[in-house]
């Protein structure tokens, strides 16, 4: 099947999604990520990759975290970065999203980082750059969150080992989440053997099974004996009526709490991909606690983010080449 | 004749407008963008030519685009770039434009960029600031826009080669449009020996022959034989129903349509400052078709303005060796 | 007794108040600026001291000027900057503020820059930050902004010499203001004999004398064979009927014209910490006469906030490295 990440030579030139995409991808992209945190540790951050090369970020969702997390990464591979805030920029004159990115090209961008409120966006410019560009997907609508859930692969394999021993429970609004969505993706791919999904029933979607994972309405059931439980954000804007009565009503459910987490096994590690809503999805004695593992999830996409820019873009040159 | 862009030797000091400015000065930019664009397209993008020196973008009037052309430009001489939206700036808490400026120098400014909304500001700054800062005008008012201009002029030249036996038409809104006033003085200081601009009467000023352009209301008549097309973008924004019925009608009389081009040189080329209005000054036939140029122009800005901020440096430097 | 800002060995690891830091961390500083101001005269804005170290510029109150010269001494020191406006941030999502800082060490911060309109903010920071991490007071609320207060002291000593032969008067709305407070710890830490403080009861709070500043309601009398006078930003936003009647009848008062600054020794000196309101706390013959010297303070900012940054952090890595 046509994947349109890789290249003839099956090696990644884009990161749009995590659905289809090999494990010996993933574990490549894991792998690199471990060399940076291993520099970094040893107070090294910074490398002459991208040295002369141009990265736009392109963000038209806003999204100063990611943003900033993407900036970072760029700079320590020494690359330009611009960081393009598009609502305020020529969109909003009426030029269409691919003039502005056959401007941006036409500028000598080498990789774009694309943060899109619609599913498709960053796939859309990736089959439109010329070659020798690389797209990065920052999160596009519901639909795919790639670079989260390689951070979450990274921190679940650095406490864990071993995929395919796993119980993993990912719990919360299922239905709006990337997030939860690349996550499923990436854990199946990589052989964990049970993935949940645990949450209201107004906030899963169907179709669970067929991703490969089993639904669970109910938190004591859905988090025993599990290994892991990655919490979503609560995202109070897209938050009505229509599919929650109240975020205190959420917390008292699904809210994981010590008592929650004491169903699960007693290592289990605890993720969040922040911001986290303290009193919502999570109580501060658990994100504070010694199960968290939620501050080296940070620090760990930083590595993803900086080992994704680097391999793409050398793909991409190595096809530039060969052009 | 006093020339404010001009040191003693003759040499560029400030770009503030093309009116004025010597042939060989536009030469020299001109040859020297060339080499920027053969050094990009030979994968070397970055030069160490304004290592340890600080850019300001002072942007008065907003232009994402604009604005990060210069800072891409900026960064590929190594400069430090600083880029400032000033409303949002100490010009709010009362502080007068030269303040500003003089504070920015004080902070270490070695070259302004400046776009403002008012004619002039440019020309006030390069008036008051230090020996050894220079001043790149990067659009005020209605008054010029030379960094475009010159980058339109590197477009003919690359395309057509020799000015002197062209005929350039400039269609649209040319009573707001400082390219049109900047590509007018470039146009016909490179001898170029028939320029016409064709518009509404609405959208033309008066004095337009004095600058060496010809008048055309109809399209039909202004575009027959001529070798290369510059249309204008319609500045929505600015437009009320005093100087236009709709932009449905403006498209009808002199958006460039596939029929309206034919009337031109059958190699003639397209051109647009961007970002264009699909369906309202250009078609989208026109706009991707083989006789569009619009997206080399923008490559071209890149290596024009890395060519402006370069010669203009070196010569404030030579000045204040000798001072 | 126990002062956050030094280390075990006595050295600047933060910089949060210029109250309680001894004399020989004040010296400390000022030599270092010498430096770079002395650097920057010989063209070399330029140093490797932070290369491959990240800053992070926190501001959580707007101050484009502020920002602006941390960055520029950031870069001067080659650190990659990231420049954050927290309001339009995660902390819109509900995170709290040391949820924030903590993500920003895990992405893998060095340096904060704190602007926070609430005082006490860079302490609370400080407080939390990993061992390793410096943090840098650029103004919090009403309680100190000991960058601006170094500058100040810098200006003083480049231009009188010896402290203690001095007297320097405050004047206008001391009551508001952390430049202010800042600059009477300086300046009796360093040995001024006579400070004074100038301005209407409204704008004066109790407690100056315990400061060891002699209160003046009267201009003529207060400025009277001063050798500085250091005037106060009026901030408009701030004042309201309850401390002022209008701005002109401040100006009438305690604007500084040069009939007043007449009473004061011939070879004063006038300071600004800017941006002027030209009119209402000084009048434009001032402002720009012989007397003022409010854009070398500028220059002196820059050389100063580039040697806070480079002290903490070599002190900080002196420190993870003994740890």
């Amino acid at each position: 099947m046509y994947n349109p990440q890789l290249n003839a030579q099956g090696e990644l030139i884009h990161l749009l999604t995590t659905e289809g995409l090999p494990k010996r991808i993933l574990t490549q992209i894991l792998d690199r990520a471990a060399e940076y945190v291993a520099a970094g540790e040893a107070g090294n951050k910074k490398f002459a990759t991208l040295a002369g090369r141009s990265v736009f970020n392109l963000f038209f969702e806003n999204s100063t975290r990611t943003r900033t997390t993407f900036e970072i990464a760029a700079k320590r591979l020494s690359a330009d970065v611009t960081s393009l805030n598009i609502q305020a920029s020529s969109t909003v004159k009426g030029e269409t999203l691919l003039d502005t990115i056959h401007n941006l090209e036409a500028m000598g961008a080498d990789l774009f980082v694309v943060r899109h409120a619609q599913s498709g966006a960053a796939h859309l410019i990736a089959q439109h750059v010329q070659p020798g560009i690389a797209v990065v997907n920052a999160g596009d609508g519901r639909h795919a969150h790639p670079t989260q859930a390689l951070l979450d692969m990274y921190t679940i394999r650095h406490f864990k080992g071993d995929f395919t021993k796993l119980r993993v429970a990912i719990v919360g609004d299922i239905l709006h989440s990337r997030v939860a969505r690349s996550d499923i993706h990436a854990l199946t791919t990589l052989g964990c053997p049970e993935v949940r999904v645990i949450g209201p029933k107004t906030l899963i979607p169907t179709g669970m099974e067929s991703l490969g994972a089993h639904v669970y309405h109910d938190m004591a059931e859905g988090l025993k004996d599990v290994d892991v439980v990655i919490m979503l954000r609560l995202q109070n804007e897209r938050m009505s009526g229509a599919f929650l009565p109240s975020t205190h009503e959420f917390f008292k459910y699904y809210g994981l709490t010590p008592e929650k987490l004491a169903l699960a096994k007693p290592d289990a590690i605890v993720m969040h991909p922040g911001p986290m809503n303290r009193g919502v999805e999570i109580d501060s004695a658990v994100a504070d606690g010694a199960q968290a593992v939620i501050l080296p999830q940070v620090t760990f996409g930083i590595a993803v983010r900086t080992a994704v820019m680097a391999i793409v873009s050398e793909n991409q040159r190595g096809r530039g080449a060969q052009a």
